[in-house]
């Protein structure tokens, strides 16, 4: 997930694509990059890092920063380690084609042999060089427009993408293709300028006037011409769709959502077909992953696994120590990482330790790696944020594609890791030989369905939201679970403390009797997992102590459920799967009730007070 | 510890005797007993169990209840299990001389020798009958009476007790003494009855006129004569001073206290040295606990001991996590019981696990133990009630000899439970020396300055009292520490939760910046473990954290500490120690405030809603 943004017409291009850049930094900082065209030379800036990084080397360079004409891209990585070189925007081989892209393109090594056959000499590691030179190469061959040989090479790719393109010596124009990744088009008063993007926020004070390209479609934009778009492989013309825009910058960036939680939450199904993709083969009956793979006697043979964390990371990991000791048989033990490394740990060189961190940068974590390190240990590190510090400090990890998480109070970021440590579970499980081919093989059906069974969940939004404008009052809240779905309690508390700033505590469900339950009136709402194969009968127990003491009880059962609907004042139903599975969908509509509940509030969703996204000091 | 009720005058003896020993069965219900004097004959009656299971003997047997003179006991089992056949009272060789008990004979095993070698026979493993052999021999060689007889062998016992013995050749008297166990006599209308009981609440409906014997002190009672108290040692006569009663039943039950908990709270230092007499010998550099001598191989190569516990012995545990593994280097992990019995638990006869329970009657704790055995591991008790289940179905174990608990907020039970904690890690950290012999004997003796230091902090009640006059309307608390400190945090939270009904909740203190934060304002109290050792400056950071969000602070630090105290709102001192014993003092200050807190809310502090002091059911 990266961000394009570029302008062609009369202005100063550089502050509008520099400052475009950092409004789409929500989708990565890894590296950026800019291509400023003055009217005669192509000049570059390119850097690892954020785009205030990328200004400290343009701010006293004032030939990078001239002309009318620009483009820029701050990048999440996926191919290629963060670094200058790997940065975009990309030129081709003869220096006159330029392009910023976002997305894969899934066939690039393919292609990238055929043009190192035809002499094409290649810089970085990135798909993105592989496109432009691709670009080049027809354009030459077919000596065509640019607009024809972007065209013709895109019907040859692969994968996904979102691309700006400019030719030097055709300096009044663009051309934009979209597949998968979205991009927006500005349109100037009488076609003066135009403004690219990957969402409409860099341009939204320039100009209200917007296309969104769909998927397959072309766009030539050209100084003075009306835009002109077509469909990549038919060559039909579209009908052009300007759209008046109504939203403020800030909802654009949103996605259309009120909130960056809002947006994460819904993202979720993506998010974790984008974490299990590649990864998760249902068919094949397999499980690859090159960090397990490369270490497996590593945790096969495991004395214990150690798992490492903070907060929300804290709750994934605590999924995981059920997950692997269910289905693998190996001790977990789950540590806060702010204890393990001031308490002089046992650690050896016969334990694995496995660090979560959505950031890759929280500092305890970090902390406790080193230390488990320099006590022997293997380390395996589990992070969204591609080549953060998490990520280069450990043996070797996964990283969750989670994409770029803004809002505060972490949501596709646990259901990612927990998914993240399902696949390690299982993997590990089948090659211990703890769990049968067949039970392995319906563990990855019925992951394969979780996505489209929370997609379906998230349509409960109302029915959460009537639950909370009845409890949003609450002073104190209780959450309860057990087994798998005890973590869950946890970090359900956990948002609602978070975000609506009230008092909310996660128990496992029967410790509830030795002590909590003291706190327990007519004024307490509870909230209970009750899922139909997580010792219902025992919870449905817990239930009924609570209702005699008045207790408010809002139960997440499976889909039919009977018995506890009878008793509890509301339930929210979730989709029938595996009990180990529950955690992802469970999850969900507290995700949603912590929502709901701060917005009725008044709270500021995405930047509650006193929290910060990633925790870089102790 | 144990009740004693006696006695002698003009009425039934035996509803007196009875319901006295009810009254008293908070000290103690392991077995009772009673004997009747009917004039001619005297009637035992003793069983094991409660004094209703007494009662279902006596009931339909006319001649157990008949007579004006009886004398009962109830029985906390310390020396021999709790049968019939160990049960008070006990009955010299001759059949003459009948005594109860409360309390230790140190000496008995010589005592035992040197009587078997003149001819007695015993028939249980008490030192009780030992004691009143003693007595018969002394009164047959020296041919004195009882009183004088019951004197001289006091000086030859080496102990603590309060005794009441009769003498049926002179069935008008009773003889009473004390050292160390308390004693009450009450005088009848013109010395027309007498009664005696370990605290006033037997006979307070009787008579208001009561005296307390003092340590070293014998009385004679006779029926129609003014009682006659002298010194053992050098026979001196001791002025009667007769008190008028003021106390109601309730309160004389309490010790003087108003409530139980506050009791307990202060019978800790008492508790603590209960807990560790005989077992830690810092003379000899020494720690003797049986449970663990006899299978120290078991825990020395242990893969990893667990611990599994619920509620207040959960915290407990874990701090013997952070104790074991600190001292030891043996990996602990601490499990919910209600958890580890349903998930399937990794077990092997390779692991130890120690089960923790106050009641020793916990039914999570218990279906976890027999889980446990079942797969092979070898289980380790740690119990407060003598003979319970737990105590029964654990392989071997450690008693805590806190006495009975009361109050259903558990104090002195946490207290003694880390006490036992600290033993077994100590002795395991010298047996695979992990610990250097001076080291060693650095900590038993700091560890036997714990209970004078608890003693000097129980002071600190009034400025406790102020701080929770302070905070008392909070509807919200947070409690932080970090390593030893951090499961003293979990308990003071749980304390007030429970008695208080104010939502507290403790984390370690480096967690709170990843979610509990966002719940800090002025009106937010957060109580915060900084003891000069525990990663002090860590420690005062997170309270610049707070303080910066206007948080409340009331912190607890070493005596002496200026660093805190500049930014605290408030704080308390404990007594210097070594960081790993500071639990059992940080703790203090927490109960006392919870205490107050609840007292001044008008909660019911002993009996708390919801709850129940053993957790029988699931």
């Amino acid at each position: 997930m990266c961000g394009i943004t570029g302008y062609i017409g009369f202005r100063d291009a550089y502050p509008i694509v520099v400052n475009g850049l950092k409004r789409l930094e929500y989708r990565g900082y890894d590296s950026s990059g800019i291509m400023m065209y003055d009217g005669k030379e192509i000049h570059l800036s390119k850097t690892k890092g954020k785009v205030s990084d990328l200004e400290a080397i343009t701010d006293n360079d004032e030939k990078r920063k001239k002309g009318n004409i620009g483009i820029g891209h701050t990048r999440w990585a996926t191919h290629g380690v963060p670094n200058d070189v790997n940065s975009h925007p990309h030129v081709s081989q003869s220096g006159e084609l330029v392009i910023v892209h976002n997305g894969i393109i899934e066939n690039y090594d393919t292609l990238k042999k055929e043009l190192i056959s035809r002499g094409y000499v290649f810089k970085s590691d990135t798909d993105t060089e592989v496109l432009v030179n691709l670009i080049e190469e027809v354009k030459k061959n077919e000596g065509c427009k640019l607009g024809q040989a972007v065209q013709l090479a895109l019907t040859s790719v692969v994968g996904a993408y979102a691309i700006a393109v400019f030719d030097k010596t055709k300096p009044n124009e663009l051309v934009i293709a979209r597949l998968g990744s979205p991009i927006a088009i500005g349109v100037g008063k009488d076609n003066s300028e135009f403004f690219v993007a990957s969402d409409a926020s860099p341009f939204i004070e320039y100009t209200k006037n917007a296309i969104y390209l769909e998927d397959e479609e072309l766009a030539v934009v050209k100084i003075g011409k009306d835009i002109k778009v077509r469909k990549i492989k038919d060559d039909s013309m579209v009908d052009t769709n300007i759209q008046k825009l109504k939203l403020s910058l800030d909802q654009i960036e949103k996605g259309g959502y009120d909130h960056f939680m809002l947006k994460e939450i819904h993202e979720q199904p993506k998010a974790i077909i984008d974490t299990y993709r590649g990864r998760m083969l249902p068919n094949e009956g397999l499980i690859k992953m090159s960090g397990i793979d490369d270490n497996l006697n590593k945790f096969l043979n495991a004395d214990r696994i150690i798992i490492i964390a903070c907060g929300t990371s804290w709750h994934a990991g605590l999924v995981g120590e059920y997950l692997i000791e269910d289905m693998a048989r190996i001790p977990v033990e789950v540590e806060y990482a702010s204890e393990f490394r001031y308490r002089n740990p046992i650690i050896t060189p016969n334990d694995v330790v496995i660090a979560i961190s959505q950031s890759g940068e929280t500092a305890d974590t970090l902390a406790a790696i080193k230390l488990a390190k320099s006590k022997g240990a293997f380390v395996f590190g589990i992070c969204n944020v591609v080549g953060s510090s998490i990520a280069r400090e450990t043996h070797a990890g996964a990283y969750t594609h989670a994409g770029p998480e803004i809002g505060v109070a972490s949501t596709k970021a646990f259901t990612t890791q927990i998914t993240v440590l399902t696949l390690i579970s299982l993997k590990l499980a089948k090659a211990k030989g703890t769990m049968s081919d067949s039970a392995f093989r319906m563990y990855l059906q019925k992951m394969e369905l979780i996505p489209a069974k929370i997609e379906a969940l998230l349509k409960i939004d109302e029915k959460v939201k009537e639950i909370a404008a009845v409890y949003k009052d609450a002073k104190n809240c209780l959450y309860l679970g057990r087994g798998f779905n005890f973590p869950v309690a946890l970090e359900g508390a956990l948002k609602l403390k978070e975000i609506s700033y009230i008092h909310a505590e996660g128990y496992p469900a029967a410790e509830m009797k030795h002590g909590p339950i003291a706190l327990i009136d007519e004024n307490m709402p509870i909230f209970v997992i009750a899922t139909n194969k997580g010792h219902y009968e025992k919870v449905v127990s817990n239930i009924q102590e609570i209702k005699s003491r008045s207790g408010k009880i809002i139960a997440i059962v499976t889909e039919g459920d009977t018995q506890v609907r009878d008793i509890a004042d509301h339930v929210i139903e979730i989709p029938e799967t595996e009990e180990a599975l529950t955690p992802l969908l469970t999850t969900i509509p507290f995700q949603l009730l912590s929502y709901h509940v701060a917005v009725m509030l008044g709270k500021n969703v995405d930047q509650p007070r006193n929290l910060a996204k990633s925790v870089t000091v102790e």
